[in-house]
């Protein structure tokens, strides 16, 4: 997706060869307008999927997949990373170990937002190791839902994330794939929407 | 606004006194289309305030920011509740206490997005005992921003939070104001946009 791609190289930090901060218009300070053109894309490419449900994972995912449900006309769902007294039990669960901040979250839903009708496409921010994303395709596993894929809006394809999930035959969708951050250089391989 | 409190009316449960569960369009799954007329609402509300900047709170501050943001074609910052690794100083940092979750969390935005310059407006979900709120506008002052007002979806007006912001001269914006959960029944206030 060229729009992201260009917003990447104006402004994308470069923190170290695997680091990428974008926090100027996707994880903390959000380009409302850019979710929007995000949000048409997934739209675009899971437009005869039939999904019902958008999954992501709270904080950063959620901008991308509520403007992907907009488009779709479909609700999102996003998980949360710990429990709140509001939300108990009736949940499905799953540990999610994250690299960056060295930590495993407990991630969960609500039982009654994701069932076996449901035709769900898994949204996130980033795909790095791959752990979130598991975390939330095993929650629709969970669910017996169908899971028609997983969209990405960067994905790192320097680290084995992509891979552990498309070799489970999984569609994934990245929207910028980085190739490689090496010397403060941002490089990005073509895109690859194909299992 | 009538749209969300007839879908608080049809959806929303009561679990106790003070305690009303929204989970099904606004804290755990989300209904897009509400969020775009919640945005909607927000920006026709502060249309003439040279709106530059929304201030949120992570996770379910972010579908109406954005969604407002999109409208008033100005980007939306959500505060973090907890640090990260690659966000660790040249911070605006507050304390919120969460009398829901019974746990202190330090909030915090980088300085780069939040200036002098700034005029911002802070959404957030709910509107209960104000510290959310009260956090936001502390780190508004922080930056040295000037505050155009406080938008809440949902107001919880038998708690203290409302005065609270009410009595600094600081413009709330409530959506909707519950008057009362008791006996599991929802009854609304007529809405006060004033100061």
């Amino acid at each position: 997706m060229e729009l992201l791609k260009q917003k990447i190289f104006s402004e994308g930090k470069v923190l170290s060869d695997t680091v990428l901060k974008v926090d100027t218009f996707l994880n903390h300070q959000i380009d409302p307008e850019l979710m929007q053109h995000i949000g048409a894309e997934f739209a675009a490419r899971y437009a005869d999927a039939s999904i019902t449900k958008i999954l992501t994972l709270e904080s950063s995912g959620i901008a991308p997949s509520m403007m992907t449900g907009l488009r779709l006309g479909v609700p999102a769902v996003f998980a949360r990373k710990r429990k709140s007294l509001t939300l108990v039990d009736h949940l499905y669960s799953a540990e999610v170990h994250s690299y960056t901040k060295k930590e495993t979250n407990e991630i969960s839903i609500s039982k009654d937002f994701i069932t076996t009708e449901d035709v769900v496409l898994v949204i996130d921010d980033f795909l790095a190791n791959g752990q979130a994303a598991l975390g939330l395709i095993n929650l629709v596993e969970q669910a017996g839902a169908s899971l028609a894929g997983v969209g990405i809006v960067i994905e790192k394809g320097f680290q084995s994330g992509g891979n552990l999930i498309r070799e489970r035959d999984i569609r994934v969708d990245s929207l910028a794939i980085i190739q490689s951050l090496t010397d403060g250089k941002i490089t990005f391989q073509e895109e690859d929407s194909s299992i």
